[in-house]
C-alpha cells in the first residue's frame, strides 16, 4: 500500500486545485486514510505541493511533545510529507503509514501547521474548507497569524482524485460486492425472505450473513421494506411482517478493507400482480439504459437522463423521486452524484451505482441497483445477483 | 415525543448562548433529532428565540419548491419553528415531527435562512460554528447578505442542553443498558467467553446477541481484548485466541431509540494470578470512588480526581492513561468529558460513564466501566452486570 499512498500524495500535489499553495493539510479521515493508509479516529496529513525551503531541517521537531515519539522511521527519509495522530495510535501509525514520518500530537492540524511554518516561513497552506468547521478555522487562523503563515480553504481536492479508483481500490470494492452477493444468495437459499418473517429479522439475517462471510462492517443500515413500505425509498426495517403478494425491497452493502458495496434488489413473494410486473419491467429497462450510458467521458446528467427517460416515457416519472446514482468507495455515498442537475463527466476507474426506482405510495415500489466500475471497455457490474424479477 | 421536543426547543430559545440572536438554525443531525424527533440523513431545524415580526405571514412559502409539499399539518399551527428536509423524507418527517411544519428543500439551511428573512427582515441568525464547515458558511454568508440577515456562529448551544437528560432519554438509555447487560449474561451463560475462541468471535457473538435482543445498532465496534492485548485501551478485536490465565476486557454498548449504553467488564479465564487480582481490586476501588463522587453539582475534575487518586496512591498512576468518563446519549461520547483538566459541574439528569483502568504493557489490563444517571438522590448505575472479579 505504501507505494500506492505515495502515488496518491504525488497526484494531490499536482492537483489543479492546489497550484497557488505550498502545502495542504488534510483532516477528513477518509482522505487521510486514502493518502496515508492510517485508519485511526484522530489524524491529519500534510502533503507538500512544492519542496519546502528547508527540507533538510535537522533541529529537533518542535511539534513532537512526546519524547518517546520523534519522527518515526521512514522508508523515504527525504520526504517532508507528514502524518499526525495522537499517542493512542503510536504503534498503529507506524504500521499503517510505514513510509511516512509521524508527528504525535492531540491537535493534529495545529501540529502540522507548526511544522510547515518551521520548514517554510510565510507558506500558503491549504485546508479543507468543506471539512474544517467555522469554529476550528477560527482557532487555526489565529495560530497561523502567530506563525506567520497563511491559510487558504480549498474544496474537494482529495475527493476529486478519489473518483477515479486505482486497481487496489477496485479490488476491494469488487470483494465487498461479491461478499454482498454471497450473503443475499445465502438468505435466498435458506428461505429467509418469506411470508411471516419481519423486515427487521430479514435485515439482521442479511447483516449477520455479511459478517459471517468476513465483512469488516455493514456499509449502512440495511433497508428491508415489504408491501406498501417498499414505496418509501429509504425505509428503516420495522417489525412489519412480510406477506404473500408483497414486493420486498432490499438495499444493503458490505465493507471490506474500508471499501463499500451497494446493491438493491426487489423481490415478490408469490405470484406477482400485473402492476408489480409492469413497474418492475420499467425499472429494469431504465436500469439497463443507465448502465448502458456509463462510459469514460459520459456526461453525468446524460447518464441520469438515459434512465429517467425510460420511466418518464412509461408514465411513471413523478414516482421516481431521486437521482440515478452516486460514487462508492471509502464512503458509501461519494462523488460523483449522478443526477439531472449534475455537471461533469465520468473518469476511467469511477465506481458508481445505477439505481432507478418507481414508488407508488400506499402500494409498493421497485428499485434495482448495482455497483459498477467504468473503464475504457465500458462498465462492468461488480454486483452480480440476478436482475430478473425473482419470485420467492 | 412531540411535547418533549417542543419543550427542548423552548429550552434552547432560552439558552444564555442565544441572548443576542433572533433565531438559530441547527444542522448537526443529533441536535436536529433532539429538537424535532426527525432521524433522516438530511435535515435542519429552525428555532426562534423571539417571536418573529411577521409570524402570521400567510403568503405562499417561497422556500418550498415542491408543490406537493407545502407546510405540513401542524398540531401547533401558530408555531413558527420549522424542520427542513428533502423530498425523500416527506412521509417520515410528517410522522416524526408531527408538531412542526416542514419546509421541503435539498439545501435545508438555505431554505430556513430564506424563511427567517421572510418573517423577520434584518434578523440575526445563529448557526452552529462547531458543525458548519468553512465552505458551507461561505455560501450561507453570501445568501444572508442577499437576504439582508446576519449570521452569528455559536458553539455547543444544543450540546449543553443535552447534558441533562429528560425522563424520556433516561428511559431509553436504561433500556440500552439493560439490553447490554442481558447480551453479556447470555454470552457468559453459553460459555462463549472461553479459551480457544478468538477475540473476533466473542465480539461478533456479543453484537449478534444485542441485535437478537432488539438493539437498533451496536453503540460502537465492540472491544474484546485478551491477554497482553487487554493492556491496549482501545484494541480492535483480532483473531487472537483466548487462553487460560488471560484477562479478557470487553467494552461494548447497544443503541435503543437512538440512545447508547456503554459498559466494560474485565474477566479472567481460570484462576487469577496475584498481579491480576491486585490491579483488578485497585481499579474496582477507583471505580467505586468515582461513582461515589458523582452528584448534582460535583466538579468534573474532582470526580476524575477521586478515582485517579486511588490508582496513583496504589503506585499505578502511570498506567492509567485516559480520562475517567464521558457523557452518553444520542452519541456514545458526548459532553461532559470527565477528566483531570475538565471544567464545569454535573447537572441533574446527566448520564455519564465511570471507567478507570490500569494497563500494564505486555502483560494485561483491567478496565471497569458503568453508565450512570446522576440525580438529586445520587448516582444510579444503569448497567448492572456484577463488578466483582469474575472467573470464567
Amino acid at each position: 500500500m505504501s507505494n500506492t499512498n505515495a502515488r496518491r500524495r504525488a497526484a494531490l500535489a499536482g492537483s489543479p486545485a492546489l497550484t497557488d499553495v505550498d502545502a495542504v493539510i488534510v483532516t477528513d479521515l477518509n482522505n487521510v486514510r486514502y493518502l496515508t493508509g492510517f485508519t485511526g479516529s484522530n489524524g491529519a496529513a500534510l502533503v507538500w505541493v512544492a519542496e519546502p525551503a528547508d527540507p533538510d531541517h535537522t533541529s529537533p521537531d518542535p511539534t513532537s511533545p512526546d519524547p518517546t515519539s520523534p519522527d518515526l522511521t521512514s522508508t523515504d527519509p527525504t520526504s517532508t510529507d507528514r502524518i499526525s495522530t495522537d499517542g493512542r495510535y503510536l504503534t498503529q501509525v507506524a504500521e499503517q503509514s510505514a513510509d511516512m514520518r509521524a508527528i504525535i500530537a492531540r491537535d493534529c492540524p495545529s501540529a502540522l501547521l507548526r511544522f510547515v511554518a518551521d520548514r517554510e516561513p510565510g507558506a500558503r497552506v491549504a485546508i479543507e474548507g468543506h471539512v474544517v468547521t467555522v469554529a476550528a478555522y477560527e482557532g487555526l487562523t489565529e495560530l497561523s497569524s502567530e506563525l506567520g503563515v497563511q491559510l487558504v480553504p480549498v474544496v474537494d481536492a482529495v475527493e476529486r482524485l478519489r473518483v477515479a479508483k486505482d486497481s487496489n481500490e477496485v479490488e476491494l470494492i469488487t470483494s465487498a460486492c461479491a461478499l454482498g452477493d454471497a450473503a443475499l444468495a445465502d438468505l435466498i437459499a435458506r428461505g429467509a425472505i418469506s411470508p411471516g418473517r419481519t423486515e427487521r429479522q430479514v435485515a439482521r439475517d442479511l447483516e449477520w450473513a455479511m459478517f459471517a462471510l468476513g465483512a469488516d462492517a455493514v456499509a449502512f443500515e440495511t433497508i428491508v421494506a415489504a408491501g406498501a413500505w417498499s414505496a418509501v425509498p429509504h425505509h428503516r426495517p420495522t417489525d412489519a411482517v412480510l406477506a404473500a403478494g408483497d414486493l420486498v425491497k432490499i438495499d444493503f452493502g458490505a465493507v471490506v478493507g474500508g471499501y463499500h458495496s451497494d446493491m438493491t434488489r426487489t423481490f415478490v413473494l408469490g405470484e406477482p400482480a400485473a402492476w408489480q410486473v409492469e413497474i418492475y419491467d420499467i425499472v429494469a429497462a431504465a436500469q439497463q439504459a443507465g448502465r448502458d450510458a456509463l462510459a469514460v467521458g459520459a456526461e453525468l446528467a446524460a447518464i441520469d437522463g438515459a434512465a429517467r427517460t425510460v420511466i418518464a416515457d412509461a408514465g411513471y416519472g413523478e414516482y421516481y423521486v431521486h437521482g440515478l446514482g452516486h460514487g462508492v468507495g471509502l464512503q458509501i455515498h461519494e462523488a460523483p452524484g449522478i443526477g439531472a442537475a449534475a455537471s461533469g463527466t465520468l473518469p476511467d476507474g469511477a465506481t458508481v451505482t445505477v439505481e432507478p426506482g418507481i414508488y407508488l405510495p400506499g402500494r409498493g415500489g421497485v428499485r434495482i441497483e448495482d455497483t459498477l466500475v467504468v473503464t475504457d471497455g465500458g462498465a462492468t457490474s461488480l454486483t452480480t445477483t440476478s436482475r430478473s424479477l425473482t419470485v420467492l
